[in-house]
């Protein structure tokens, strides 16, 4: 870090977490610039991302953002070479889908602190990344509300946690019956009841695979084993998750559910700074924080992912295609809630799995798994 | 701190606080090592500790504690020697009443480490204690569950809270009506629904001064202002407080109401030991957690105590005073429930203030009101 003002590169600039990155940085324009801006499809947005922060480096996926386009004084670079560069302090991952894990691994083995949105990196290569960040002194800075809660929960903390103890909403169905979840369209598994977030992530929270993702996140995250953490169902969003340390005493974060404070952690880590246009809990109006055991014979996919990760080596990679293909499939209305799940699971069944794989190995895997996945819908009724 | 073992001096060691502190070396006796022991009337229970424990150093108040003693190569000092002794590395202050002020002074102009749980030496004296701990560079650890709560949220954070969240159990007369609280006798009052404590302490958790009297040793512990310091009544007692920061990020602590952590925590500090003896919370048991703002009518003696810390100099040295008089004549039924709010508040209208007040001072403000609280319950009818 070479400023007091940090230099930021946010790749998906136009997502969700991206997006609220941006409001983050011009609540804060004194502490954090924009140098470099990256999107996949939403060129009229990033068009106007540009004309608004004049990041130096840019780029785009599909088409130039060249409507309305007034500032074009940037470099076209490469996502490796952005996450990369050595005028760049921290590298925020907001695409979603294993797009991130390229520059994820580029930022990491090129020493520079990651702002990690992305959650598919760590769950399919979690090895590979630690490793890479641990031997080229990175930093992994997790946005992921649950991680960085754990994060500020261990900050002075001398000793490692004895247990971690992530929370979940339990999504729109929580308490549905396997009955009445086949019958769940895809409006309603959209409709988060506390959550803002984007299509795929709203419905891996329906199904709780999302919990799932970030158990496997965290156990990279935090060199935590599989064992020693939790899920806990905590429907109010409020306690974003806790950790247990060795004497049994336990801490637990909490905060509105709004993204914008854990990327904003994220960014001015070690520091905490003052933004009003952050909402500060109002206990007047909490009275009542509820937690419950999750259901896993009714939302399979948290039982599945946990395993995955168990398991290691490259079923991970083969649950997050899966998933990935079948949440599509679902929104598309060519399956049913239910059959996620399925799909999931009979793909994991069906893998040969590689141990301690190669980045290569990781997107055959990948490969193979989505090719499945699509087979698995084709070839048989569900 | 001379060695991995820690040298402790236990103050009040007969006490509930002191009982259970000796619980925490008896599970952990290759780090800690009792090198001193202090009593005041309980001489037969200090003869078995002495017994068990082999302190270098005691002192008792009243009688010799010969009976059953059959270890005597100890040597007597007064509480003051013992508090600044040079093979002391902690000393534990869980003496109750005004009799912990002077051993705490001698400790922390002795640049001891203090474990406290003796809350009248902050209340009264919390300028003169803490500017001495500045100066000698002593630090005090606290052991009530809420300052030790606040304490470990604030654990590796770089800059100042920006509010602090004390939490109360209510008392066994949570959600009583100022008719009920008219009836109540000292049995009732004396049965904490979650803690297990001494008499006086009882008392204090039943009118809320307790909770008053935290206020004002949260103010001194964190040098907070008294208006970023917020109660909240939360009956299940397993938040012990939360602290919140200036992004608005709120860290709690949680676990079971059991003294021995934060004793532990104080004594281990800055690292956490494993005690198997420490339970553990059991989330299939822990279903909803509430949160409700204080009754200050019902309840006058949190708003007078929080008043009394505002106005400062030898005020809040009267309201402990008054307070202490006005149990003990609740507890041998000389007055009701309701009128220990009453002569404490009688007794601050009527005492002249003494701003930044000397020891001497305070010790007189502490007698003047012991008297006139007396004379408020001989004089009239309450």
């Amino acid at each position: 870090m070479g400023s007091i003002v940090k230099q930021l590169a946010v790749l998906g600039s136009t997502g969700s977490i991206g997006q609220q990155t941006l409001q983050v940085v011009r609540a804060l324009p004194h502490r954090f610039h924009i140098i470099a801006l990256a999107a996949g499809k939403n060129a009229y947005l990033l068009a106007k991302q540009i004309n608004e922060f004049k990041p130096r480096f840019v780029y785009y996926q599909d088409k130039r953002p060249s409507a309305r386009l007034t500032n074009r004084d940037y470099e076209l670079l490469s996502l490796e070479d952005i996450a990369s560069h050595p005028q760049v302090d921290i590298v925020v991952i907001a695409t979603s889908g294993k797009a991130g894990l390229s520059p994820v691994l580029a930022a990491v083995k090129a020493g520079k602190n990651v702002a990690l949105a992305n959650k598919e990196s760590l769950v399919m290569a979690g090895e590979i990344i630690t490793n890479e960040a641990k031997l080229n002194a990175a930093q992994i800075l997790p946005i992921d509300s649950e991680h960085s809660a754990i994060w500020q929960c261990l900050s002075g903390e001398s000793q490692p946690a004895a247990r971690l103890i992530l929370t979940a909403s339990g999504g729109p169905f929580h308490r549905y019956s396997l009955a009445q979840l086949k019958e769940v369209t895809a409006e309603q598994a959209l409709r988060h009841p506390s959550w803002q977030m984007g299509r795929k992530v709203t419905i891996d929270s329906a199904t709780l695979m999302n919990k799932g993702l970030e158990v496997i996140e965290a156990h990279w995250l935090f060199n935590m084993p599989f064992d020693n953490i939790n899920v806990l169902i905590h429907p109010q969003s409020i306690v974003h998750s806790m950790v247990e340390f060795v004497d049994g005493s336990i801490k637990a974060q909490l905060s509105y559910p709004d993204m914008r404070l854990p990327i904003q952690y994220a960014l001015s880590y070690p520091e905490r700074l003052a933004n009003p246009q952050l909402p500060r809990l109002d206990w007047s109006n909490i009275n009542n924080l509820t937690f419950e055991q999750p259901d896993l014979d009714t939302f399979p996919c948290l039982k599945l992912a946990i395993e995955a990760g168990k398991k290691g080596g490259t079923y991970p990679a083969v649950l997050c295609a899966a998933d990935e293909v079948a949440v599509e499939l679902f929104l598309s209305q060519r399956i049913r809630f239910i059959d996620i799940a399925y799909i999931v699971e009979q793909t994991l069944e069906q893998h040969q799995v590689v141990a301690h794989p190669s980045l290569e190995e990781i997107m055959a895997a990948d490969a193979w798994a989505r090719e499945k996945a699509l087979q698995l819908v084709s070839g048989e009724t569900l």
